[in-house]
């Protein structure tokens, strides 16, 4: 399965009084993660694989992260991220998050997400939808 | 059970290009808001609090959102937050994010955490340690 | 001229490892500041303004902040904004940051911004327009 | 004068309603630029050069941004950082923001900070010092 890794370097600016990472930013760590995911799988972005398959977004159903132990400032964090099932519509995201060249496992994270498209009897409302073949053979080719 | 209810006003910063809010701005709610209930139960802000009775930290274990309405800029959330359960030293706050005047369920949010206390016999480490009674008087009187 | 004080409570999470507010929420503070006296003085949201007078943003050309003395978590702050002067398109923007109930000056911020368009022969261009008398009038009425 | 480069690649979540980056997210993009080029010029993370030469801290006096050309989710920014003069206590940092590749200047950054220690008569309270030799000829070193 088709999986992206990404080094990320903790900043004096994600940490807390405690001089750990606050919690909400490996939250914006694994949206971003998902996203290069599909990035790497489509060869687009976000924004022209929408458009190119007539998506809306890719909705988030559930997040949940499992935290083992905590990151400081100046620490280097690998982030594995892969899709560990497609359904029909929704998928699962799952995060691993080492340090210490990949020695220590710092948390886990976990995302339910919804390919959706725009309702075509109301603009203004999202539905779900398949996943675009061609969306889903990037993740499986090589 | 002690609860804490706060309204929030969604702003343009929280959001993302689709106009809703960026998911890991809920959980920069949720840790604030699991501080004020905190807050509320002592009448201490977090520092005092943990001064006071030999804490270190209220540690996170598990974070997890279940969203079923998304937010724009302009809406005002109402976060109700309480424990709903204690044990030993771990306990357990869920987040009640509605809209609407209550009307609409926007998501919820679940975390666990623990009281955690310095080791020791090495200081730079954390151990869990009971959760002081006068803490716990806090959530249940009146 | 028409001012908008709000309260800001300084939450753990926006503070940094020295344990005081890390610099860039003062600025997302400063952004909020300025749209909720855009809401006051046209009893508008940001989004139904824009619509409501042809408007495309409040485009920011220069943002800045004198910083006086350092802010901790759970401290109030209190955040007074007002528009300094108005020219045809750009606007200055001053925002006066205290604590101790006003008794200490904190820091100030400012904020050069222009009402921009579309531009009509390239709806993807921006260009600066004439600030809508109907907005302008909402800031010196009462 | 010793430069840090680094690149940015805007991300979904630092982007605002209007598909742009939000603005406050530049300042934190300049204070982790400012904190690598000390890291570049010292070979240490901050709380090592702060700990090893008697610092307490990077005070930030004032903090300032130009913007030139908006920038969009998916779009590589470089960010070129030097100190362009160091006063006694004070010093003076400059960043360059550019994009396509360096063809186009998207905005620039000014902050002017300050060395500062712990005031001998008051743990509490910090004072300027004087800049550690050490740390300015990692600036001036080849």
């Amino acid at each position: 399965m088709l999986t992206n890794r990404r080094l990320v370097r903790v900043q004096w600016g994600d940490c807390d009084p405690a001089g750990i990472v606050f919690y909400p930013r490996y939250f914006e760590w694994f949206d971003a993660s998902t996203i290069l995911l599909f990035e790497k799988a489509t060869g687009m972005t976000k924004i022209e694989m929408l458009e190119r398959y007539g998506g809306a977004g890719l909705a988030l159903l559930e997040a949940r992260a499992v935290f083992k132990v905590a990151s400081h400032y100046g620490e280097d964090l690998e982030i594995e991220t892969a899709v560990t099932e497609f359904r029909r519509s929704s998928f699962y995201v799952h995060h691993k998050v080492t340090k210490d060249a990949g020695a220590t496992l710092a948390l886990e994270g976990f995302e339910t997400r919804l390919w959706t498209v725009r309702d075509p009897e109301n603009g203004d409302r999202l539905k779900s939808g398949p996943m675009p073949p061609e969306v889903l053979s990037g993740f499986t080719r090589g």
